[in-house]
């Protein structure tokens, strides 16, 4: 069959279904450029109105997948098991994660993002580790994941191109929140490195991309069956993300705390749902022992050398593992104190966030530059007590001005009540 | 208020009312260039599946009506009344409505199309009287309205730039039915020519664009709305287009019934709407003495010597007012004939007008040549009785193989049964 942009731009927008060739051919001719941005435009605002069924997704997702290379892991004799978060704010939990679970037996080929809006990503985070490079060619990157078990790195450029063509387009388009487009997105990537398992953490709340659950379990069950329609087996778990997670929003700040979970000292919250997803990732990679044989990995400092081996792979400082205080540090420190005493209700993940980005952890525009060295740590968080004057953050920043012009949104984020509250639950729900 | 095109997709793409400034700033943008295709193609296809509000639907008219020049005809005394139709086959009433009209008093300042798709275009028939030139500056388009009361030309390129790059990436992009879109496409250019009042013929049926009636209304009263609040008196009639208008298809042939009608020898369907819609302009431009002066200005010749007039101002050659055979005759003819004895049930007028597109008669492609001389002069329309190997058509053609390529097409257009039938009612509804 030969068809035209316009043709299937109209089945779309009238509800149809496209078919499997039809769509192969449309994603291969944008990505070659023979169909012009109006037209991807247009389609892609149909599917935001009228969705993809399972069918098209699959189709959809398998066409992203071959866009370009994909990794060949073959030659690994280790389970290869990924992990992948919607992204939320403080949501560290990869950089402990991958080395907890490599030191298990699962060999981990993780390709991470960066953060884009009011949350951080993994390689701005692992770029803090004076030397670390993130750009890896796909030689160097199977080499470090043959030799150590793990790599944490950015994705080749000459992988899934047609989800970067793409992903751009939807920036610039109003179709982001589309869940066959983000599911698609997510799964081509994936999909792409050779796994035998994902593990998926769907952030739902304030600071996520879904605050609604429906959508969230919507888009877990999504990319759950496009896994397995690709022979892949997926977890999926719906995790909170209505404050930060653990104590550290920042990038410096957060290796740190990535370093604690490693040594046994996370905060509990962080602690737990890095503990549970590396439980979840040797149950998909087959390898026996269960959450005792994760605790062990840290317990035995086990896991901690796997970092020191990751980060000198990486060409990183390894200094910085013993002596975090070898991160970027900021000039300047500052508290936001509680205005009254009471319990604290709310420590509003999106705030926080957004105030983090805007003193310099994060981007508002792609071509932003990050610095690394400033971040918010919180004293106090849902369900905790305080009295009037206590710190609910301390604030590291190097342009005053800067700070100022977010001290008030900063402090706007916590709610302080007279009555006690529990802590939300962390994890929602296991979907697989 | 600033706005960016990403904010105003994602308002209108979640069924939010744009702003009348935002509407205005979006327009003037994408005639820029500061606003690409791409975003505009998203922005389209969210007005697809979420429409526009009257207040929205104002605004969007109002943006494109002042994206470029627009008449300024006070210096002309006369009421200003121009008529548009949605397009339909065999639909030539233009060509005697204005000449008759013009005769009662009525100055008609009409800017026509082009054909385009199955349906033909009143600028592609005028053109097959030799010389008639349909490209006119705006002082020479004034000035023969001025002289004559009449003129017949296409839009000029100063005039409404907005609308032609809105549908030109409205056809790229399967946008180009929605009401609001044609509605505010329509007005647009009608608005721009400083009327006084404005006649719509909205076709409905197989050969309209519109099959469905209840679209055919709404589009009928978006319009109406659209002329009132911008002060201009809106008359809109819903007419039937399941057959062909009159009994000839092509553009010299539409020409030659043109001149029966001003002769008052045209055929009964297409004499009528003409009367119909000369007696309603004259209602809109406030000149009394409706049906019988209409008729009186037939009967009287002043008709067609106003169309003499017009067709000499526009430097077309005039002995074919006279002596139709100067008009392009094709080099062959051939019969369609009945293949049985009965009474029409069927006479399709998408069949027919795509026929006659293929035959040369209009254009698959905006760059394509037309060929004025081929047509189709039908011989049997719904409700009349035939024997078999009757003529039902007659086709003029100059390529023997595209012809072959389109008999039993153009023989499919043809339901002839057993039982009686009545043709037809013709005018459906009139809205004002």
């Amino acid at each position: 069959m030969t068809y035209t942009a316009v043709e299937l731009i109209e089945l779309k927008r009238d509800g149809g279904a496209l078919p499997f060739d039809a769509i192969a051919w449309l994603i291969d001719s944008y990505t070659q450029g023979t169909v012009p941005d109006y037209q991807m435009a247009a389609m892609l605002m149909a599917i935001f109105h009228q969705g993809l069924n399972d069918a098209e997704l699959g189709a959809w997702t398998e066409a992203m997948l071959h866009s370009g290379e994909t990794l060949d892991l073959s030659d690994i004799d280790l389970p290869k098991v990924d992990k992948h978060s919607t992204g939320g704010v403080g949501d560290k939990v990869s950089i402990p994660l991958a080395p907890i679970v490599a030191a298990c037996g699962v060999a981990v080929p993780m390709m991470s993002g960066r953060g884009l809006g009011h949350t951080g990503g993994t390689l701005d985070k692992l770029e803090s580790i004076p030397g670390y490079t993130t750009a890896l060619d796909p030689d160097r990157f199977r080499s470090i994941l043959s030799e150590h078990g793990l790599v944490l790195a950015g994705q080749s450029e000459v992988m899934v191109p047609a989800d970067r063509e793409i992903y751009s387009l939807r920036d610039a388009t109003a179709t982001v929140p589309s869940i066959p487009l983000i599911a698609s997105s997510i799964m081509s990537k994936k999909l792409a490195e050779d796994l035998d398992g994902l593990l998926l953490d769907v952030k739902q709340g304030s600071g996520a991309f879904m605050e609604d659950l429906q959508e969230a379990r919507r888009l877990a069950k999504t990319m759950v069956g496009i896994g397995s329609n690709h022979g892949v087996a997926v977890v999926a778990f719906i995790t909170s993300m209505d404050q930060p997670l653990g104590r550290e929003v920042g990038n410096a700040n957060e290796i740190r705390e990535s370093l604690d979970v490693l040594r046994g000292q996370g905060p509990a919250d962080l602690t737990e749902l890095t503990l549970t997803f590396a439980e979840a990732m040797l149950e998909l990679g087959g390898v026996p022992g269960g959450r005792e044989r994760v605790e062990e990995a840290v317990e035995s400092g086990a896991a901690l050398e796997k970092f020191r081996d990751l980060v000198s792979a990486h060409g990183g400082d390894v200094a910085v593992v013993d002596e975090p205080k070898n991160l970027p540090e900021a000039g300047y420190e500052e508290r936001i104190v509680a205005p009254r005493a009471g319990h604290v209700h709310r420590c509003d993940a999106r705030t926080i966030g957004t105030a983090s980005t805007r003193l310099g952890a994060g981007r508002q525009r792609k071509e932003d530059a990050v610095d690394h060295a400033v971040g918010i740590t919180l004293l106090a968080k849902i369900g905790d007590r305080v009295a009037e004057g206590d710190a609910l953050a301390t604030v590291a920043f190097n342009d005053p001005a800067l700070f100022e012009s977010q001290r008030d949104r900063l402090a706007s984020a916590w709610l302080i009540e007279d009555d006690p509250v529990q802590a939300p639950i962390l994890v929602v729900e296991r979907i697989s």
